[in-house]
């Protein structure tokens, strides 16, 4: 079976896992505070052009998202997300377990605009009944999103703003940050999510990692009791080398945005393939998920070649399906996929 | 230095990490749902001898504990341990942010005594006033226990008998149960454990994983929903083979105790060399941590050379410090460490 | 000022208050342990035509659906509610502060549409990844609504068949139940509403208490330790008798529903002034609960002689505003008010 | 029976309820934010001597022990208590279930050590490991204590100092500060519980009130969302002018310390008693709560004419037993009493 099922299917990268070979009987201390961490610490850092940043490491996406959004949100308050925001869909109530409402506004192909977000503010300030409600104190966007589209710098920059404004922190899940950021269709650098979130995490799980996400705080504003909090959330890992190396290894010579890359030509050799043998797009996505409606015959067919994921049955005779590439797509699958679309 | 401070300095025992290597880029579902997990529970399953048990793997021992007690009580229901118990002391109040009490009793050398379990809950129930407290429903043992220490057979039925009466599960943390199985000192085998623990854990990240720790729920007893709290939690990894591959080679070959043997025999090597040189042991362990007592001038000179922990100041004369050995330890570190003792 | 704002904004019925000064220095055991707590338990079985019915006495709406719910919900269970539902909007995250998601569907006139519910839970199990999700775990419906609506017997039969194929307990909010109870447009009686939902509540609070609601479960469905987590919440009075001594009253000589026919009367009347008049219904309410539309100029000239509520403002020439009858409203403030539309 | 069970056991003092009788009419806004209650605090501020004070009334203890500690702690943090507070003991768990530990010091008569205060929070932050603990955010401790006896005011003093020096609040659980605060023993005053004190409550339920507490911020530390959070917890009562009312009875011409004064003298007459007829006091409590040890035969005599509870069953000859007096204690059951001890 061909691989497009998702970003998460194989191993490490083979440089990330040689890593962990080399360093493997080296005596450390545990928990995050060995040496290795510390350099894969300085090299995020230095990849998001910031010497001031804070950096945590995590294991995976839900466990960052849980562990940030309630440890940043005071008792009462309450994160906002598209509707189609992951930690209101697929994180089994995990924020709402920390004791925190998700707020949805409507999906804007996957993202929360801005001018939604403002309204929703002055409409919640404007209620006399507002301390009886559950108070708005985050922004969550994920960028890529679920559905594979990316934020403007223009776009992200007003969100930001609004956010100022009500001083809330915004926050972007960046599971998939490596794939946004080598897109030809985004403006948006890493020193622009910097400077406009004030904390995002750097995914490393679907981008050549086997496990791990780089957490940065960028106004100094890491939670007080944060490694507390990681320990009291079973966050914590004995050996927190695991992750500390992976990211040493994918923060040298480029490794994380050069894999990236891969994955996007890839996607995008596969988008247009899809375009030019007539195939409807289900959302036009420049990152690697790729989206296309199916036929329930052309399900079948393609479903017995390659390994690729539902996404929404639309009606009896239109199948929304999702196509993701990696940094572990091989050319030569990609190309079978291609010839028999 | 000579390495002594803990079973978690190192990587992950050579064969465990070949096995990583070796299916790397095989392209599997997510979320432990591959047939290296099913391969790897089949094998932990026909270690405890029997087929009937249900096994989940989870990435670290906090979060083993933190995911278990918190599923398997009642929402007012409490925990007992004893006061040393990990639960209880380290793990960040874990327990309590889950919304449980852990409720202590003493430590008897690091083990919870069957006779005080029963005279508590008879206690408890004597009092009128029960149904305002928080009312006691699983027990909390670790084995080895934090100190090193095991309990005999006759202990952990008594340990079971009681809970049975009082409708309580039994839950052991085995964080380090590899080295408690070979203890020359132990009449407790895996089938006992089986038997009469409802639920427990063998520890794989002290004893030659990276991470990941495999849960077994004996009675056919894991609480509904478990996966999906798994989730919630944050506790899921995406890349599930991650510990299914690591469980894997452990349980082939007979590697898990072939290694964990290793690091008793070097524990108990130490522990001699300790009594004949004259040193005072603070606690008689039969597993690979030994606790021994040294003056402020023993505890300079021996910091020099080697890494270990102090555990407790007693007094101004006596430092309690506590080597650990494990499947890492090297023959000539064991030999030059005794040489300086 | 005319009294128009809530039903909550007078002290207790007369017969209430004169109960509590009766039995005023009687000395009773605490906790909700005396006979007055008991025969008003037998007076509220007795109105709901059951004698197997378990009643408990709660303070207040809020407390009473924060610990039904979280008592009645496994931990990874959501509650399913009409986006305008009490607990969604006004409860300030009570739900989602106890651990659990609320999933909101559209709201039909306040209320809750078999039709949707049935079809988010076939969408809901036909989605693969639903394990990743909250399971939807019980059903959460207002009677009368927060708009003043009611369910008609049939309505409440449907969303009732939906939650028993899906063993999803209904519950009801009854804080106005009296209100519903007596209005001419309801073909729903008490015996329906024993027989159709698994727990519901009839509000004291609102309808002529100081406090207290009556929190029915019809199923012999009780959670086990409800008395142990109702002091966990701190929502065990000690003398408890406050709530049992008024609930005795009220379901004295018929007084509940009595009081309530008093509210209906005078909501009816002011609905048909206000269309007599000539206003525009924001919506038309069969309950003590009347909405209408007002102009910027009737805002204000009404505002000078009569305490009502803004509910919206739709645009800048209409304001939805909220009239409120209740067992305390005075025939003569009633007079005044029409003769002043 | 004679009435000696609790302080619990009747009603409201009778000029308290009156107030409810007279008020009970007006048509008043809900949530406490009616003129009585602004009326009450004024006054409770006047009895506390101090103008800035921040006041909040609730309805019960356990609630407001679990609402204070569960928003002025942080998410990691602990409250330390003696093993016999009451929030340790009868609340069902309520702080754990709002995600926090408590960690016991031994109880000295029912009092928490300055000295052991110090003692522990030095080896606390002595300890290497302490970020994987629970950290210490805050101390309660009741006044009277649950066993009746009182805080002199350099061990408040010292508590408080202790307190300071690290940063925790002093919280003081008043359910009986009444009866504390006229203690003949005492030479602690108001002024010193406001100046040494950073939160405190002064009980109504147990001290002439149907239910009611009002809890004193005193650093203009009340946390931010207090409201929100009140209701959050269930724990706002839409009749906020029920407990109002009763505070501004309680707190007009000195009704609060009078019938303190009452319930005291009867104690100390009580207590005289048994000393002169030989009982064995259980502990030499100068407040309400008398204690005194009973052998099984005179439990049986004395369990026919009066109610009183069972306090510790302490061997097969002595049994510890405790009456209670309080604003209800009647003269003729006291002198009752005594004539057949």
């Amino acid at each position: 079976m061909l691989s497009f099922l998702s970003d998460y299917t194989e191993g490490a990268h083979p440089k990330v896992l040689r890593r962990l070979n080399e360093l493997n009987m080296i005596s450390l201390p545990g928990y995050g505070e060995d040496e290795y961490c510390e350099e894969a610490k300085r090299k995020v850092k230095k990849f998001c052009g910031r010497d001031d940043l804070q950096v945590q490491f995590l294991t995976g996406g839900t466990q960052t998202n849980l562990l940030t959004i309630s440890t940043m949100l005071r008792r009462y308050e309450a994160v906002i997300a598209a509707e189609t925001g992951h930690i209101n869909v697929h994180e089994a109530g995990a924020i709402e377990y920390s004791g925190h409402k998700v707020i949805t506004l409507p999906s804007v192909n996957g993202k929360v605009s801005g001018d939604d977000l403002e309204e929703y503010m002055e409409k919640f300030y404007g209620d006399d009944t507002h301390d009886h409600m559950s108070i708005p104190g985050m922004v969550y966007i994920s960028h890529p999103s679920e559905l594979g589209t990316l934020y403007s710098k223009a776009e992200l920059k007003k969100l930001s703003d609004v956010c100022r404004k009500y001083d809330m922190p915004l926050y972007m899940d960046g599971a998939r940050l490596g794939y946004g950021l080598v897109s030809n269709e985004s403006d948006l650098t890493i020193e622009d999510i910097v400077e406009l979130c004030d904390v995002f995490y750097i995914g490393g799980t679907k981008v050549g990692a086997l496990c791990g996400e780089a957490l940065v705080f960028t106004k100094n504003n890491m939670p007080k009791g944060f490694v507390t909090m990681t320990k009291q959330q079973g966050a914590m890992l004995a050996k927190g080398r695991l992750v500390g190396m992976q990211f040493d290894a994918l923060f040298t010579d480029d490794l994380y945005l050069e894999i990236s890359r891969h994955a996007m030509k890839c996607a995008m050799e596969l988008k247009e393939a899809f375009i030019r043998k007539g195939y409807t797009l289900y959302i036009d996505s420049p990152t690697n998920q790729q989206f296309v409606i199916l036929s329930p015959e052309q399900l079948e067919r393609l479903s017995k070649i390659a390994a690729f994921s539902v996404w929404e049955k639309i009606d009896s005779e239109h199948i929304a399906v999702r196509f993701v590439t990696s940094w572990a797509t091989k050319e030569e699958d990609l190309q079978e996929l291609i010839r028999n679309l």
